[in-house]
């Protein structure tokens, strides 16, 4: 396997790289930001990228349009994409919705248009945060659970009671998906209202992503797929359908959307095996690796997998200005 | 491998059984009871053993002791041996605190004579509930975490900001150990804090047990391995050491206590992956499983390890009276 372009420092090489690509998708955690905090540069370096060039659109009869296309794609579920768009404009970075795809959207996505599920078994419980209610919402699919204040308390012996018979009162017959996010509320009761769905009530295990650290505070805490669906897929046995990156539901999605050029796209991560696996399941013309991030210069040199080139950190590619 | 001997109804195969043990180590929840529920026939059943024939007690210089001795071995963390003595009482069945043997005390013991904790390390952080508190306090271990309301709250961006600089607030440096059981309080907070401590500070990753279900009111409810174990080890990206069943580690502590002959003991549970490979694993001289819990008919008649014997309900065993 080949070693990945090292770009940082090499004005010609990053350049080229660039000109490959009309389309970036942006990872945003770990690339843009961490946290709350800016990268150095990150603003300047998006300017950059939309003022270069001319790209075609394939689904707009070719037409030409000046600069690259910039998407940002997170796994992120606590936000909806408005929100997202709120945090990208208030850190200066301006972009639409439409630019911003996150996995409760794909996720939304995916049970709304995908999923076929029965008249009486639409609902989705949700383990997550109010991220993924918007999304469900903005796709018209009935949910509960989620940021409602009757889930976020201790389990009583009453519940025990309550969920081993089935009582209406917490246990909806209508519930078809058990959706896992990131909650930052996940509890006992929570979990075991998710388990009794999948495991005695047919309903199918989903999740937003399974990312299983998340960016925040320049350190990590505990990811999506380390606070819900790790419990549920231990208890019950199973993995779950996880629609965020390197799911190419998400890639689907999105191409739905813009109908771009794969060999003209490039992925842009910090982590290997949700980023860069992404791009590179969907056959993007290239993947870029920054080292602000999850995964390690190591990781992305040795493995089994590896990005088409890695810099530092993102602003290294003002030097192609 | 030898298919397992099916005893119910055949009061022979019973009394032979019975007669090639002196001492019965018996799981509790899914095996004398479901949650609150005891099974019909649990304290007649202990009556008979109790009653039956007489024993050696190897450490005893040889003594001759009446009956069959009854050890209550549980992965159930939640209860300290004196809450679990009181439940066996309160359900009809006598018994010492010296005859119970639970995960948290097994952990107790492990960390407290087992592990070379650095003395600027000794402390505990605990995912779990008070029963673990109360077996570290027996073994005089120090802990914080568990029940404490501290941390039985919301996190806050604070938190995420202390908990980044490790500020003594909320980070002790003294902590040597996480460790987990079942948390009917789990949150984020603490999840946090248990993949802090591991992840940057050095502290070693323990599970009282991996259960990943809980029998309770009839049915299951997500168990320790699912509720705290999972998440850490998701987002850590490693398994702890674990020290209830099937850790010999836990077998090791009841011999340190009762000097039996391995040979004369038989392990009665409910869950293959627990307790009938506690037993095998161990060496006893049999294993006896029973079919109202977690394993069905087929795991113990078909997988790759099997009990010597089983039985429909652990009362059956009355008809070798």
């Amino acid at each position: 396997m080949s070693a990945p372009a090292y770009l940082t420092g090499d004005k010609k090489a990053i350049q080229d790289f660039l000109d490959r690509f009309d389309v970036f998708l942006f990872d945003c955690d770990g690339v843009l930001w961490s946290g709350d905090h800016l990268f150095p540069g990150t603003v300047e370096t998006l300017e950059l990228l939309r003022s270069k060039g001319l790209r075609i659109v394939p689904d707009q009869h070719g037409s030409v349009l000046p600069g690259k296309q910039t998407i940002f794609v997170t796994n992120n579920s606590t936000k909806s994409r408005a929100e997202y768009r709120k945090k990208l404009t208030g850190l200066g970075i301006p972009c639409t919705v439409e630019e911003i795809f996150g996995s409760a959207y794909s996720s939304a996505v995916y049970i709304s248009r995908i999923l076929q599920l029965p008249a009486n078994k639409k609902k989705v419980f949700i383990l997550g945060e109010a991220g993924i209610e918007a999304e469900l919402a903005s796709e018209n699919v009935p949910f509960l659970g989620g940021s409602d204040p009757k889930y976020r308390r201790d389990i009583t012996p009453e519940d025990y009671r309550l969920i081993a018979s089935s009582d209406p009162s917490l246990i909806d017959p209508e519930v078809g998906v058990v959706l896992c996010g990131l909650d930052f509320h996940v509890n006992y009761l929570k979990l075991s209202l998710g388990f009794h769905y999948v495991r005695f009530h047919g309903a199918q295990f989903l999740a937003t992503n399974i990312d299983s650290t998340l960016p925040n505070s320049r350190t990590f805490f505990p990811g999506a797929g380390a606070t819900t669906t790790a419990p549920l897929a231990k208890a019950l046995g199973t993995e779950p359908v996880a629609l965020g990156k390197p799911s190419q539901a998400m890639m689907d999605a999105i191409e739905g959307k813009f109908h771009f050029d794969r060999a003209r796209t490039c992925m842009v991560g910090d982590r290997m095996n949700t980023d860069i696996q992404f791009g590179i399941k969907g056959k993007l013309g290239g993947t870029l690796a920054v080292l602000t991030g999850v995964s390690t210069k190591e990781e992305f040199t040795t493995g089994d997998m590896r990005p088409s080139a890695y810099v530092d950190t993102l602003s290294d590619l003002l030097e192609g200005a």
